[in-house]
């Protein structure tokens, strides 16, 4: 397994590579990796020759800075964690590397950027579609992996990748999950005891939903009150959104449902005696409709 | 000379051309093509094995919609001056190929594009750094030669293509002039036979302080002086900007210059009677200081 820091030298692996006509996946992630994180490289390899991961903790995703230095690093776990799963290269730049002295250039998408997570966290998608970019013009993949935990973020890059017109296939893969259902997030290692007990509230909101609609419940209203009601049994859980919105433009669903709508959520966990930090962890399930084939 | 209209196929050539080994420049011209842009291609020539070209009038560039309607579209002409320059491929998108629907991700550049035509032209270098951006995802070349006279889209493009880690090499090639000194520029076709003859007026100011500063005049603001003396020479003339900046980052010049600075010049030439249409051209030097060796 090689491990490249420098954008010039992966550039220039790549095109050897692609020369000989292998195919490329690349696998982003910001280190801290675990299960979801495998999953994602087990997809990569069934789609290609060469699986790369990226390793980069991006400072202009995060917008609250405390969240940045509190993020977890776990260099030496996660270069073992990639060769024990085969991958190729790691690309591991420094911050310096991906954001040059005087740096002032900018992707931004934008209305896709403003509701769910982009309302809550101002800033965050810009830096997120900023370092995409240059990590697909490093590493020039023919196809990235992503989690479909990050549903928004998912939607921002496969529609950056096409208005500009990357030459690279977007995969959205499944999310990987805890037995008792809660998302593999790197943030899970932030939860105490008792936060990591009641995590697994938002996906059993989100199963509420499902069942609910699987029953014929269609208003939005009704639907979002189940969410609400299921978060609330954990006292330590605090909405930060719960949205129904169009799985594609990402816009608010109608009062009534009519096709597969996406089921959005935000949740902070709360430190249960304001000793330790709250997590904010995010879920989403697209809720299919009777008679829906999506 | 091929002629691709589609960005999916100009990008599977272009991964084609690179796997074998050949190398690839392109010089992104939006048509109306004149003795500059050849010499952009003879540069091209020099530094690659295929020369593609192509032609595409930006909309998102255009702050002024009559400015876009009125832009000079010479497709027939263009192709036959290609052909004849030895151009191996041009690329001629629609612009639902460069802007499919719903676009909504934009590329921006920062503190550079503020001053100078930035700020004549509001919107207009983020339509070209997006622009340029989807054209060297779509032909992948090596390098991509533009002209001088932008020297501010140039020195944009450049930081842009830092910034992000595009892989491409970009050079400038020096400007094209008509006998009596007037840069080349497609704007030129749309000047009056009055606005033409006095269009000289701003490589005459430009020479003018390049003379000055030979002889060691070093304050800004009599040289300034000297360029506004020059124009005002040619009665139809009306100066849009006439600045001194640093080269690199663009920032205002001291009030005594102390290196090679950028004379940046726009000028409207208006029509004689009110009858016909003005006209902005776009000048500069980078002025050097004894001693200075750039």
């Amino acid at each position: 397994m090689r491990l490249i820091e420098s954008v010039s030298e992966v550039q220039a692996i790549a095109d050897a590579e692609r020369a000989a006509g292998r195919r490329l996946a690349l696998v982003p992630t910001m280190g801290a990796l675990h299960a979801g994180h495998l999953s994602l490289l087990r997809e990569a390899r069934r789609r290609a020759d060469r699986v790369w991961a990226s390793i980069f903790v991006n400072p202009t995703q995060f917008n609250d800075p405390r969240d940045l230095d509190g993020y977890p690093r776990t260099l030496e776990s996660d270069l073992a964690v990639c060769q024990e799963a085969g991958v190729d290269l790691v690309f591991k730049p420094t911050a310096a590397e991906m954001y040059p002295a005087d740096s002032q250039t900018w992707v931004d998408v934008g209305e896709l950027t403003l509701p769910l997570c982009g309302a809550s966290r101002p800033g965050h998608f810009r830096g997120v579609t900023t370092v995409v970019s240059k990590l697909l013009l490093a590493a020039k993949p023919h196809v990235a992996v992503f989690g479909q935990k990050d549903f928004q973020q998912l939607a921002v890059i496969r529609r950056m990748v096409r208005d500009l017109g990357f030459d690279v296939e977007i995969v959205g893969a499944p999310t990987a999950r805890e037995d008792d259902g809660l998302a593999l997030s790197s943030r899970n290692q932030k939860l105490g005891p008792e936060q990591r007990r009641q995590a697994p509230c938002l996906v059993r909101a989100l199963r509420a939903a499902e069942q609910a609609v699987a029953a014929g419940e269609y208003s939005a209203a009704a639907l979002l009150q189940l969410v609400r009601n299921e978060i609330a049994k954990a006292p330590v859980a605090r909405i930060d959104y719960a949205e129904l919105r169009d799985p594609d433009s990402l816009v608010p669903a109608p009062a009534r449902l009519d096709r597969a709508t996406l089921l959005a959520l935000a949740v902070w966990m709360d430190p249960p005696q304001a000793a330790g930090a709250a997590v904010r962890l995010i879920d989403n399930r697209v809720l299919q409709l009777q008679g829906d084939s999506q």
